[in-house]
């Protein structure tokens, strides 16, 4: 069997990139029942070491589209600490025929923790705020839908740029699709590593610039906590609200990876704006999820003759 | 696509529910596998903000019978608080092609704080104390299953009517099907709209008068904390004991929507007694379930022609 | 329907368990896909009123190989005290088409307390300090798979035998099969009515003894608090080190339930050792549940003309 895991937005060939999108977009149009035997009899194990309600049904709802069966897991969140016991599980998910384990978890350094190699296929749904691949496609599949292209398309991503594993994904590929990308955001959320590559722009510059507005999630927590702002002092300061609209491009849109906390980044009236792509996103994360399984397992597109056999563990 | 929402007794119109009582009747005699194509590629996603194990259960049963795939979801209790929130995630499941939601929830007036309009069909089953529409119906069907029909039975519903959505939906459509409910149970538990509709009777005469005697569940904290009773004053008074059931005319029934607390409501041996069809009840919950989700998804039955198309959100 | 209830080996004919052992090997050599129509139809709800992951998924992963429906059952532990209520909810699964639950109880007397007659089958997933019986067929599935029969296999068993459910249900059928089964570990471990069929050997005599040496899982617990050992001490004690392992004949194996306290009752490097069978275990949990699903069912293979015919409730 060929494929391989998908951990980070890196070690994807940009062909397969490309390639991905393309195979998503066909699922977007097929029927729900025209895919059922694609993996058929293959199992997936959704091990959420985080909660999650999007991507989770995401990958599951992709996983039966496409036949196979999922298996229930409870992840106990105190037996996480260690990554020997998540390696132990993996194993033993292996061992009883789970070919896919999608994995969300809080630690950055979890996959570099795994000491070994594994026949079993792992997909990132998330690790600490390092990565989010498939959130990642999600955004470019929206993109491509919209302009056609992300070839010369600057896309601001927008508010806790420090904590955000999506900005990380997002712009680890945007830089190679050959988009701009820029961002923005209170100074307490920049980040020195993520601005060598997405230069910082003020705020509604970098609205007017903007073909693509990617405005992120805020942690309640962490304005309340840390900053000691009010929630409606960061709405009508680094939010998007309907008049700041007008700054943007005729255009341009507006993105969020959900779920949106209404009225702190995004103004009720912008989420159901003609603008706002976010519904459509939470679509595409079905379709991208199809391509992203039917990949790691090795079927239903050539894989890139030059590109990596997927990502090897150990990561160290 | 046809179909609509299934919310209370009162938007279904009475040709609507005789031909679901006799869909699921037709269930009831079929195979396991017969009916798995009927709904096939269809999304079913149980929100259960209550916790339920026959409800949900049943209407997990019921949806792989038609073929239709069931997500796991895991209510967050803590969540639910905001209409506004349970809003955000049916929008999300149904951008991700979830067709119907199975939802029970703690407040009466959730389906009126829901702003908008879904593609998705909702399934209500059981919101506070205000409507349980497929117990309802799932207590016909097993009426008629003994008398062939409903018109002119005398059902005593007896209990804690004042906080049972279970006798709420009853009353409903019990009036409009020729059937004439009355209730009866301790004066705390009373509850004048509903007398407006279903008199109250002395327990014990309404034994005598009873076709079908519906004990409802009492729960204990109620019993404990507000009224200060002993359980085993409550079975002396107001439970349905071996004793009492020689009050009843010769081909009266005796139902119960469970789980019963044996030693309250019921005594031990009615639960198992000849007269008793709370074990049919809940092998009727799959039938009528089934039918139900067929129903909402415009499929397996003709509608009625002057029937409403289902129930339109917002309901204020 | 033929088929029983799988509760203790000491109901399981000889005969049976062989041919069950017999059917897993072929299950172990088949393709996925290819026993999907055996079961379909049928319903299984894995009722886990204590914690596991792998033998839960295991026994969802067979259940869907066969093509059975798995539904979602989330055991509330706060309602398991009072035998009634388990058998109420089994009565209620059996009445939605439920036909086999499996069961993982805390209680000894879990099966005893059960009142009645169920069409439904049960089956066994550990229960209290009493049975285990799959997990016994796995374990001779893997010794079958190295040395080709039971018969005359020395069985080291060692660690917490008093506690141990695994322990039990080996000897049970490790003397019918003809096997010889012995214990060894700390004397507070030790148990007179075990050792009246499986004679007790200081640790490393039996390590030389032994064809299998079956290392049981130890509960931290119990070490720090009754016995307040150092886990050091244990594994410097009574623990399989790559040291000890040079007292072992040349085709001795290592097996353990799983899952292995690291460093407690094994060494790191033990177990993924040439001798080690771990992860065949846990390989063959899949297919001899597959074998148990399909036998309790009454499908796949001939009943042994003089075996009872399962086992019935009640159990006293």
């Amino acid at each position: 069997m060929e494929g391989g895991h998908v951990i980070t937005i890196d070690a994807l060939g940009t062909g397969t990139i490309e390639r991905l999108l393309e195979r998503a977009e066909q699922f977007a149009h097929s029927d729900r029942d025209e895919f059922r035997h694609v993996l058929r009899g293959n199992v997936m194990a959704p091990l959420f070491y985080e909660p999650s309600t999007r991507t989770r049904c995401s990958f599951e709802i992709a996983a039966r589209r496409l036949g196979m069966d999922v298996i229930y897991f409870d992840a106990d969140v105190s037996s996480v600490t260690k990554g020997e016991s998540l390696w132990d599980t993996l194993q033993t998910l292996e061992a009883m025929g789970v070919n896919v384990a999608v994995l969300r978890h809080p630690r950055n350094d979890v996959y570099a923790t795994l000491p070994g190699k594994l026949e079993m296929r792992l997909v990132n749904a998330g690790n600490g705020t390092l990565a989010h691949p498939t959130q990642a496609l999600v955004d470019w599949l929206t993109m491509r839908q919209t302009f056609g292209t992300l070839y010369g398309l600057t896309v601001a991503i927008v508010g806790d740029v420090r904590h955000s594993r999506v900005a990380r994904s997002n712009i680890a590929g945007l830089v190679r699709l050959g988009a701009n990308p820029i961002v923005s955001g209170p100074d307490v959320f920049r980040d020195a590593e993520v601005e060598c590559v997405a230069p910082y722009v003020p705020f509604e510059e970098a609205l007017r610039d903007a073909d693509v507005v990617m405005m992120l999630r805020i942690q309640r927590e962490r304005l309340e906590e840390n900053l000691a702002w009010e929630m409606d002092d960061y709405l009508h300061q680094y939010g998007l609200t309907e008049k700041r609209l007008e700054l943007l491009k005729s255009r341009a849109i507006v993105m969020h990876p959900g779920p949106v906390n209404r009225g702190i980044e995004l103004d009720e009236a912008v989420i159901e704006h003609d603008r706002s792509r976010i519904r459509q996103q939470v679509a595409n994360g079905v379709y991208v999820r199809m391509a992203v399984l039917e990949y790691v397992l090795g079927r239903g597109m050539d894989r890139e003759a030059h590109d990596q056999a997927g990502e090897v563990l150990p990561l160290r």
